[in-house]
């Protein structure tokens, strides 16, 4: 259950109605999920957040699956169950296999089993991997 | 500084050299990196962590650049500055343009935004998005 | 559910139920929410742990609304489902309005997304910001 | 040391500059620190991170000084060294007290010890907590 | 509900039947939990990741019981629901006892709250705390 | 460098006196570490904090290398560099030998892996661990 109250469409002030009408037209869909509706509490962080998102994950360098993929595995790290839920369905209707999906859980969690021991080891930074921006 | 001594290839037994050498030889390189070094302090982890790392590595349904690009997410989501090095170099290794570095950061950091909203607000899981396995 | 049984205050002992009374004292109320039924299984924890927590909470420097949103905001950032509940349904007790919680989710999402921006470039620390107690 | 190699003023494009030229302007200050320096090397998450940073940081609901003390406090549940840094310079020239700062790192350690207990020993919600949008 | 569909004994291939079967004789039990169900969706990742966790898991150094417990501690630490309650109940399996487990919770909770402090305030290392291996 | 002030012993007030030496009865030693002297920047916090985790780290149910382990293995979790050193530092002075830093290494890190195969599949819970308290 959310801590506020979701924004219905047909309740939605033209302001947050325009940001439903450009989520259904951008990702051709009929409705709006609660994600959304919730932030709609709150109609600058909804505008800010939907045109922020959009533009981010529009394809570029990078094609849409690929940063589906990455918004997931990251998703996973932070431990967020909607946003794994509502980017599993989205990475699958991007094109993810389910063996693409295995790949993608078996280098999620040999990370982080790696990064544990990084960090509790804590090996010297190796001259070979100093950072390039220095 | 690490919190174990790094073992170095000519202090290691014949167990854990045979494990070097394999990352050597799997990686075409000439040198072990000093995450490697300070897991020899352990010999048993050193050699079920690198047999595993180096299968989930290896290209499959996914190609290695994508891989490298998961693991490097999940390290910054993790906040692992070695393993953000050494991943950061190896992705560019496998042929991470500096446009794709970008759009992968933007990914990233719009995931830990709308993560936080979606475990802040907590919106009812969409029908839409329900699990396929239940 | 809960992973111990909660003890109630008609079966807790003298040590307990002194502090369900200083809890239901200084919080003017007439119930003992779950939390600390749970806490209760190990009666130093509960005690230690209530005592700590009233007296951080009190105001000081900090008035309790200002508190309550700190609170709220970092049991965000650690995505505590029960701790965001209790919190969110404290922090409106006293006083914050729908506006503020607004504010408030959007500050903590965007701190998460430019943690990890600084997270995974890792810019310099500028002279500027150098810490006050060196 | 960055990962990217950070944007100088004179070497920036007129793109990167007009958006370095708004954050002198809106923070009143004659320097860019390097957390802005490094999103430059990827321009559209420069501007976009940027207005986006801009908007929420301004006197709303919330002042800026707990807006700052929030920006903190995430940071410091994140360990984000840099944001930290950064920000503890911003509050405490938003006006933090030292009291205030103690206060502050006292809410963010009771909350990050209370979030483990309700996480760990997982008591059921109260229905007085009970979120207010469902 | 989970996100991929779990593989049943009877329905399992013989490369995953194997692995339930060794989980059963490890340990003695006739019955594979959903963790290891779901994992068998793809199973170089279930084989693997038994075969790991059934070694690092073995009495050495270290007995089963405080294995187990160092297993739960992290499981809270991490936040992870199903593994806080699997390793719960495997801990109290091994022999940990309610008094065991409110002083667990109770050094987590600690450490929780220290943490944040250290990341917070950022005192320099003491040279008296000094990394062993540089 | 710290963000505050360290506050020397000679230049203490009484009270802050008197938790330094309590520090030095407790542990046998004759110095204060810097996490005490950051502390010390708020005295409320600084009593309030050493008491809890003095009463905690008592030898009880469990003895104080395994609590010493315990609190190292969440610092490893949490990603705390200063906590990590200092109570490596003390398990060992505890009595931790190598061989059970490596198995405590790679539990840590095991845990770290399977806790996000059960974040990102979610299993769900097998009516065997269901929670004993509800």
């Amino acid at each position: 259950m959310p801590h506020v109250k979701p924004v219905e469409y047909d309740d939605a002030s033209p302001e947050v109605k325009a940001v439903y009408d450009d989520i259904k037209a951008s990702r051709k869909i009929s409705w709006i999920n609660n994600f959304w509706k919730t932030l709609a509490s709150h109609p600058p962080t909804l505008k800010r957040t939907w045109e922020a998102l959009r533009d981010v994950m529009r394809p570029g360098a990078l094609d849409v699956k690929t940063k589906e993929m990455l918004f997931l595995a990251v998703s996973v790290a932070n431990n967020c169950e909607y946003c794994i839920a509502s980017h599993m369905a989205s990475a699958r209707a991007h094109g993810m296999s389910e063996a693409e999906l295995g790949e993608l859980m078996a280098v999620i969690s040999m990370a982080a089993q790696t990064n544990r021991f990084a960090q509790g080891y804590q090996p010297a930074l190796d001259p070979q991997f100093k950072p390039k921006g220095g």
